[in-house]
């Protein structure tokens, strides 16, 4: 029943070779890939404003310049990243090039850091979007929660089917999120040019602004780069690609770029153009929106498909973190079940693990994620400033033709990024505070799971100098609770293993256990039956202590202990419970604490 | 950690001998079975007086002959009980004594009905308990439903470390109570013979009253009934008396009888005198101590003790609900695990159940169980009435001295006891009409349970006309993942027991495949190995797969097939999670669904 009902959520399971099939196209690749980045349009511009309308909306003409900066940001990230793709085919993304530039480490940092990072961008990004539809729908507020976990759990779903069908259901809401927000600037560009928008609406470029300092402008800006988290989950995903892989990675990301930059030129000169102020009820967005079309059918046409790629960027995470646990599971600082490809040849315990962890987050933050941006972004910039670096040092080390013109552009985003960190750092550090907790202990975690899979492997392999000690013969021990027909099955499965049985009885009084010994002498003439006296009405006690025993005298003339225990099956599940599952306890025990082989010999009831 | 938690909990293990230690003597036995029935006088006369109330204060006067209607149910009980006590000094109760007289379903009727009765006195006393405590303390009153869970649990607890401990601390509370309310009436007489109290306050004997019929009356006197639950449980418990048993039993039987009387007589009357009528906000007991003592520190003793002896009026059930879940499961008609003594030589299971079921109840209820009290008396009704019917049946069969008196007291019993019940059924039929759904669902069980244990004997009883086959020769299918120290040390083991090993190997790819055999051939030249494809990145469906074939064959020739697993034994437990659980998984498929004998050979880690 739950094989039938993970069929029907997740579809048949696919064959190893159908691989190539899952591959995205171009087209696809920068829908599935690029909703994180796209999606942050809706909220860059806002949070640039935020930081401005502080000195009064004389200062709003800033917002310009720090676009242009956010720009020269963008580009210097997708010239660094496009230049990631082509020296790291197989799917870079800042852990491999941190890793092997800078040192495992520093990889460590990137990985750690992106991994938390997704899981916060499906948090936020949910949230954000059922804020988006609950806001529609006011009498669904209270369900805020509800909503965001069933939405995670979809979208969950959605990626253990696939990638490409993914794909085919969650490319159109990005598609048209573009081709609203053009819409938008273009009927925008259209009434300015016209004269429809009065020039009064906005104080001219160049208007001095009082107390503005260049460090607050900085915070600003850094605000405004929250835009640009996203633009780095195409390298991660180089593998997803079609082939040729690299050509068409490249091209997916210099198209997401050009529309990163046009959407975010276009939305923040028409907030300064139309003179907009943030609010706290409503967004930049929908303000520019309603100024420009009205409260019509586009209107609610642009925020519905703002909801919706809010709720689709957390795509980007399922793309991304399975493919960078892989990765680190690959390196084994992850567990190994992280490499493991699920029926439908996604890395199902990827996006299961990603699902939970936002999940677990949504709940506790009570759907309440906002507070959360800050750490994100943070998360975001540090894997960008140690890719940018590893990427410097790697052309100081290689130098191939053009090498100053690629270590030029690494070195300014290597200079912008750790320029926003710091401003992160400095001026919101109530915020962002926890990565400085959480990040040493995750890759503390790393090392620790690395180390015992490196004594693992230590211990597994074989040495041919010390090969192990001949066993010399089977003691077997058969632990019996009576004189039944399982009982005289397991002895006879026995007897052929070995010609030293021992059956075990353990009695609780005095009297059984002499009519006990009494009548096994007629029974099992052959088999040596010993009879233990528990006081304390244990199995488990008086059974190891024999075993303890019989296991040193064995030793002794290389001789194994095994323990076989007789188990019946019943007909039916809830049978189970009216028996007693001491040998379940029994088998655990020897297992786990005694290092004793044991065998299980099933009975199975026919009624 | 867990057993020395454990220990701290329920003291150190005892052994089986210490078990006459734990006997109880007529004092202790006293407070310890008689809490639920002495607790009964804190509302029986409140029952009768609120069925009275409906006509008005000059329908008081009735409680009195309604009192005495109940005294001589009490005296028929106890008498009736005293008669059992002797005729079943092994621990009678309403399940044994139906059953051996009336029939194994008319003691499944009288066994389940008790079962699910002692669940209900627990939840309903220490609800009624922590009312009383909370509203000593209103500010308690919003955690009602944690107070009254963690008194359950501590009562579980003092109930696990076994009988006579329990009763050292709950026997002082119920002294307490009986020589509070014992005080409080003797006062109360004084203050009445001296002329303190105006006779005014009362109406007069024989006062006419309009509208009351014999069918009000009755449906009063089944409400004072609910005084009376809990009598029943010094039959059921004859095995924890001291020696000798039967006499010990009967004469605690008499003195809690006596006090019930006296008690219950006592209030009753006090209350008529008093002019007191029930009230939502005071009980009545309340309402009698403040007119006898006023609020002074007499008051609270009374209603301190009132409440303590509502919470502990649930241990009567612990006491009852372990021995009855043991003669059911001796019978085979309760799952065998409640016929095992636990370290404390309690029956812990019959314990722990009683708890759990308890503490659903009053979750499920939020603390409000007042509404199970009409329940709660039927359940107790309909073991009376079977349980005298038997008695009945017993003195016409076996006609021993002096048979007809006997007989008598046990029919006037019968005949009262199936009247309160119809009564019952007939004024409250929707408070009590779940009792005809669930009790049939029960016996339904006793009997599928009871069915499945004949049919695990059939099947276990030794056959001598059709002695097993005998087994000719193992085949060993290794399933193995790599050419690892754990596969030889499996590979080795494998050797010793059989000549017809079998390495199986599960691919995902072709030239993995190849590579592997061609390796084997080199390290284990001996050992044939069959490598599988697997599509599906599966392991255990082609294993089974091979498994199910090389089974059938080997049945040909009497061979059975043995499957060994290696399996390694991390050092430390979170280390399990870093490795995929795949032998634990296949171990648990072949045992429970396809019946083949399971080795497990394990390899300890060192580091």
């Amino acid at each position: 029943m739950l094989t039938s009902l993970k069929r029907f959520l997740i579809g048949r399971p696919l064959k190893s070779n159908e691989a190539g099939e899952h591959k995205l196209n171009k087209l696809k690749a920068l829908a599935i890939l690029s909703s994180d980045a796209l999606s942050s349009v809706a909220y860059g511009t806002e949070q640039i404003l935020l930081v401005l309308v502080t000195f009064g909306t004389v200062a709003f003409w800033y917002s310009l310049p720090i676009a242009i900066g956010v720009l020269v940001l963008l580009l210097a990230l997708i010239l660094s990243y496009r230049q990631i793709i082509f020296s790291y085919p197989h799917g870079g993304g800042a852990y491999v090039v941190s890793k092997e530039n800078l040192g495992v480490n520093y990889g460590l940092v990137a990985g750690g850091s992106l991994l938390v990072d997704y899981i916060l961008t499906v948090a936020v990004s949910v949230s954000a979007g059922t804020d988006a539809i609950t806001s529609a729908f006011p009498a669904l507020h209270t369900h805020n929660v509800a909503i965001a976990v069933v939405l995670v759990i979809l979208i969950t779903i959605l990626n253990l089917r696939g990638l490409t069908e993914s794909a085919s259901i969650l490319a159109y809401p990005v598609y048209l999120f573009v081709v609203a927000l053009i819409i938008m600037i273009g009927v925008g560009l259209y009434h300015i040019a016209t004269g429809g928008v009065p020039a009064s609406a906005h104080t001219p470029v160049g208007t001095p602004v009082a107390g503005l300092t260049l460090f607050l402008l900085l915070r600003a800006f850094a605000s405004g780069c929250s835009a640009l988290t996203g633009v780095e989950a195409i390298s991660n995903a180089i593998p997803n690609f079609k082939e040729p892989q690299p050509n068409n990675a490249a091209k997916t990301l210099i198209m997401m770029g050009s529309l990163l930059a046009v959407l975010f030129t276009g939305v923040t000169f028409l907030a300064y153009w139309y003179g907009i102020a943030p609010k706290v009820e409503e967004t930049v967005v929908s303000q520019i929106a309603a100024e420009t079309f009205g409260r019509n059918y586009m209107y609610y046409f642009i925020q519905g498909t703002t909801a919706l790629i809010l709720v689709l960027a957390a795509n980007t995470g399922y793309s991304a973190f399975p493919l960078l646990a892989y990765n680190l599971a690959a390196d084994k600082f992850m567990p190994r079940m992280y490499t493991m490809r699920g029926d439908r040849l996604g890395y199902s315990n990827g996006i299961i693990t990603l699902g939970i962890g936002s999940i677990i987050l949504i709940v506790a933050f009570r759907g309440q994620t906002e507070n959360l941006i800050p750490l994100y972004a943070v998360g975001v910039f540090i894997p960008f400033t140690l890719s940018q670096t590893g990427m410097i040092l790697k052309w100081l080390r290689e130098k191939p033709k053009g090498w100053i013109l690629k270590l030029t552009a690494n070195l300014i985003g290597a200079l912008i990024t750790l320029t926003v960190l710091i401003i992160f750092f400095v001026t919101k550090f109530t915020q962002v505070w926890s990565v400085l907790i959480f990040l040493p202990l995750i890759i503390l975690l790393f090392h620790r799971i690395h180390r015992h899979y490196k004594d693992v492997g230590d211990q597994l392999r074989l040495e041919s100098e010390h090969p192990p000690l001949a066993i010399e013969g089977n003691v077997i021990i058969v632990p019996v609770a009576g004189m039944t027909r399982v009982v005289e099955n397991s002895l006879n499965y026995a007897r052929t293993l070995s010609d030293q049985v021992i059956a075990v009885y353990v009695a609780f009084d005095r009297q059984e256990e002499r009519r006990f010994e009494e009548k096994w002498e007629q029974w099992q003439p052959d088999i040596r039956l010993v009879t233990l006296h528990s006081q304390y009405r244990s199995i488990i006690q008086p059974l190891t202590k024999f075993i303890d025993t019989a296991q040193h005298k064995a030793k002794e003339s290389n001789y194994w202990v095994t323990v076989l225990i007789p188990q019946f099956i019943t007909k039916k599940n809830w049978h189970n419970i009216l028996h007693n599952q001491s040998s379940l306890l029994i088998r655990a025990y020897l297992l786990y604490k005694r290092n004793v082989v044991v065998t299980t010999v099933p009975y199975r009831f026919k009624k």
